[in-house]
């Protein structure tokens, strides 16, 4: 059993680091509001600082919201990089810019470490299940030595491609899931606006080629009115900054995920930033004074 | 068995009457640039006009292109309508405007008969093999007596409400499906120019929330550059007409459905009236100056 760090302990840390624990693994764990109980109650060791986590582990995981809180555990004063020697691995399971990452690889690749952007989907209930879908940048040798790893967390485990892919596919899922919901709520809203039923609708569309997971989960969200998370719409909006920003800076032309960022930004003026994202149905909703669900007579 | 009037035998009519001769119907046929010699050849009987088809059958099927065509077959001078006696069912399974379909159903109801929208999906082939989604909009009492012959044609048949409901439910099937392309498009063409691979991408994204009927058939044809017909930008063209001329009659805003139209339009430009809808992403790889399945080094 290898010895791994792990550092960002949240939502999504949390939960993944007990898996890794439950497995058999020894863990040395931080993160910027202290160590959970529950994690060294299980048997992890609790560090002072994600330097000394990476003192002591082969192996080290970082999961943090964001690009700078990526940047900052790696390579900020009592940082990773610091405690880093030849032969180590470091792994960002964090969702956050390709570009960056191809940096930050760059730089750990320097220390004689090898590095994979691993970012995930499937949420805390995937995190707690072990279900994570893990989309995987970096050498192939690396992807070997870590699979065992991931596959405590995670089930569909793919090796994308090098260094920024992993990060790259992430941006990619989350561009695909935001338009999906979109295409799900101008469908629904026209139907419903024009008299008809929208889960008979639904129901009719699941088997043809308007078929998807986000037609199936989001659009029965849309009808029932479950707008509880989920998935966080201010989360898929710092994704969506990724995707324009990326698109930006390559120079690539995202007209539909511009569209839905921004009507992400009006649920946000709402008082949304919280609601799951399939409510991004209730911007287009607002603009037809009219609700998905309530026929017209 | 009933006997059945088909009225329109094109591309979709021609193998779709001809799945009801084989399933021992006796049909009276017409279509304005006459009938097929494979259907005289099977058993069906070709009629002079529409009104003639309306005064010998039962149940009167329409197989038309568009809007027009519909009301021109069946209210135009030796057309349908004059053929109908009480008691008779008209089945229009054309792909047309839900608000018109409404005005259809009831001059026809005023006849003394019953009226279904039943657009279908599933193109030729679903045509050829009596695989169509078919989406119904009518009294339940209609839709009990056709049953038996939509189940010749198709395999998911849904009863979604009302006159016009079907239509309802085609037109928000053509919504989801183009936005779906358009979002899968985003994302590969977002992959490629980052350096990724667009098929490992496509591959990872199949197990998650990212997973859908278009990312796995579109995507797929995206990234293998087969854009031969499937389904043509310019049928596509035409429902998201309906959908967006419908969203203005009904107050609804539809602003991915829009750009999508447009995309559409930029790929007729080059010469794409003919291409699969699938080669949407064309016109954003022009943006790009950019292909999907090229990477950059």
């Amino acid at each position: 059993m290898s010895s791994i760090g792990f550092v960002g302990l949240g939502i999504m840390g949390k939960p993944m680091a007990l898996n890794l624990i439950r497995g058999g693994h020894k863990l040395f764990l931080y993160s910027r509001s202290g160590v959970p109980q529950e994690l060294t109650a299980a048997g992890g060791s609790a560090c002072d600082s994600a330097k000394a986590v990476a003192q002591q582990a082969d192996i080290v995981i970082i999961m943090v919201p964001d690009t700078p809180d990526v940047e900052k555990v790696l390579f900020a004063a009592n940082g990773i990089a610091e405690g880093l020697s030849k032969g180590k691995l470091v792994i960002d399971m964090s969702s956050i810019s390709p570009l960056a990452t191809k940096d930050y690889a760059r730089c750990v690749n320097e220390l004689g470490c090898d590095y994979l952007d691993a970012p995930v989907s499937g949420g805390e209930v995937g995190a707690k299940n072990a279900a994570l879908t893990i989309m995987v940048g970096g050498p192939q040798g690396a992807f070997d030595r870590a699979k065992p790893i991931f596959e405590l967390m995670g089930k569909n485990i793919t090796l994308v491609g090098g260094n920024g892919d992993g990060q790259t596919c992430k941006v990619a899922n989350q561009i695909i899931v935001a338009l999906n919901i979109e295409a799900a709520a101008e469908a629904l809203l026209f139907a419903a606006k024009a008299g008809a039923d929208p889960a008979k609708v639904r129901q009719a569309l699941m088997g043809g080629f308007a078929a998807s997971r986000v037609l199936e989960v989001h659009g029965e969200r849309m009808i029932k009115r479950t707008f509880d998370p989920g998935f966080r719409i201010e989360l898929h909006q710092k994704d969506l900054a990724l995707a324009l920003s990326g698109a930006r800076s390559l120079g690539v032309s995202l007209p539909n995920t511009a569209t839905a960022q921004e009507l992400f930004n009006a649920c946000v003026a709402h008082g949304g930033a919280k609601w799951d994202h399939s409510a991004m149905v209730r911007a287009l909703e607002q603009l037809a004074n009219h609700e998905v669900g309530k026929s017209v007579d």
